[in-house]
């Protein structure tokens, strides 16, 4: 029996998690009516204040995540957690230790947990992180954090899609500073040195400052760096001080950038294109055709792929002539 | 000016490394005739053996992949090396501060670098790197090692898409282990604990024995894990062997599977997508309409995205009725 999106819209708007929930995956599946779902919550988006956290696995993202939604949600404000899980895409089972540990927060007033598995997730895992971004906007979340696990393109681009982003790292000689050479650290808005508890957070800070000063001569203002401990709590009051001024600045004016809305309408067009192309290559014998005559050795991807794209698109579409 | 592919071609057969060079950089911008010179290479390829190399930041991959290539290079080997690097999408300049002190094998006989910045890759960095790899088997090497930095969901399809995968890590209580979870456990072939003169290693290999132990259960065969330190050469005359070993399999009988013809099919055909749409869009002004509408607050990114999907193919053609 499958709700009719509308009821579970209304409902997750109203403050339903369980309708959240179902509305997330009827998006995520992209079952029977979800993109009128998207349609009709956009206009009642843009509110949130978006996070992403990022950072070198071992960092300790879950645990500071979670004290931080806490400390947030006490203070009154609704919170969704996006925790994007790279499980595999060769085989079952994300390893989701952290997420359970995580998990015991749920029962905390406001805040909303969704995992996502990047695995099997249909054209893209960026655009459907968005996707449950928006849904969370619209179910009235005051902020929304989305944390990766690996620090890769995608999940670069995944917090690069935020508001703000934090990037994590913690004491440990060089490792934790390489960590964040990798790719990452001209997106942060805000740097965290976690697990101070260890001992050498205060150097790993001091050469990240250092790093910052070298990469942002000549520019106002360089982003702050915090030393906490998501275990024992300390430095957490200033980081989520910093974290609070962001989403008052964000209250106070939402703004929608056109450059936003163009990335936004590429991303759902991609995936959208990925999807009719999987779906259309899978209900025809084409590709299989194609394959037979690759491995027969008469042709090569290159010359299979334009023959499907012909398919979808004649030359003369491609080439020239549009309206 | 610009040299005709098929110069560049038959050059970078004959081991011209600088025609090599330019043959990738020509394909990489795909500039006129990329696409025919890919063809033209396809049927003399598939004899090199690749070997992906990813793993937590910091582990020391740029070193151990330098001495590994060194140490085949001697051996009578050629050698081509990807280094992935993921570069910020929003701003200039990789940091490449590793790739400088791998560059220094450039010299040796045999061994070829090419690096690759996520940064700007049209259409998606995993066929991109696939092309560079063609291009480097058409041109006699006999091994590519391909080197990702980061460890998300990009760079695990592109050492998925290698023959073999090897996943290194170092010594560091849990965190490396955690690094290992992040994904790629399951699609790793061999795992090495480096920086072994460190102390440690011996007992984070034996806990990623254990949890291969438990995780390949009721399998047959688990993956060798190997100690090593790059920087001492401790340990990689047995990684070295262990690599001959694939190799000399590798050239008993190159393999072309169907499943593995598909996904380079598919991989191709969404690069060609996203690049067709991106030009597409960019050359006319209905994505500025759209943007416009969706400002005043008229529209949303769905309905602008299905309204130029309809433009490349009329509902018509996407709902039903292919040939």
């Amino acid at each position: 029996m499958e709700e009719m999106p509308r009821q579970l819209i209304d409902a997750a708007r109203q403050g339903s998690e369980r309708a959240l929930a179902r509305l997330i995956s009827h998006v995520e599946d992209r079952r029977p009516g979800w993109k009128d779902a998207m349609k009709a919550m956009y206009p009642h988006t843009g509110r949130a204040c978006v996070i992403g956290i990022t950072g070198s696995p071992g960092a300790g993202k879950s645990t500071l995540v979670s004290e931080i939604a806490l400390r947030l949600a006490t203070s009154g404000l609704t919170i969704g957690i996006v925790a994007v899980d790279p499980s595999s895409p060769f085989s079952g089972g994300a390893l989701l230790g952290d997420r359970v540990r995580m998990r015991g927060i749920s029962a905390a007033s406001g805040v909303f947990i969704r995992s996502m598995a990047t695995r099997g997730v249909l054209g893209g895992l960026c655009q459907a992180a968005k996707d449950v971004v928006r849904i969370m906007d619209f179910a009235r979340k005051d902020v929304i954090l989305i944390e990766t696990v690996g620090v890769g393109q995608d999940e670069i681009e995944v917090v690069g899609a935020a508001d703000h982003v934090m990037l994590v790292t913690f004491p440990g000689g060089g490792d934790g500073i390489q960590a964040i050479k990798a790719g990452v650290m001209e997106i942060a808005d805000l740097f965290v040195v976690n697990k101070a508890d260890r001992g050498g957070a205060d150097e790993t800070a001091s050469e990240i400052a250092a790093m910052l000063e070298l990469s942002s001569e000549g520019q106002a203002g360089k982003p702050p760096v915090f030393t906490v401990s998501a275990l024992n709590g300390d430095g957490l009051t200033d980081l989520t001080a910093a974290l609070r001024g962001y989403i008052n600045r964000k209250k106070a004016g939402p703004v929608l950038e056109q450059a936003h809305v163009r990335r936004e309408i590429l991303g759902i067009l991609e995936r959208e294109v990925t999807c009719l192309i999987r779906e259309r290559v899978a209900s025809n014998g084409n590709m299989e055709a194609c394959i037979a005559r690759i491995m027969a050795g008469t042709s090569d991807p290159y010359t299979a792929a334009d023959e499907i794209i012909a398919l979808f698109a004649p030359a003369s579409r491609i080439k020239g002539g549009m309206p």
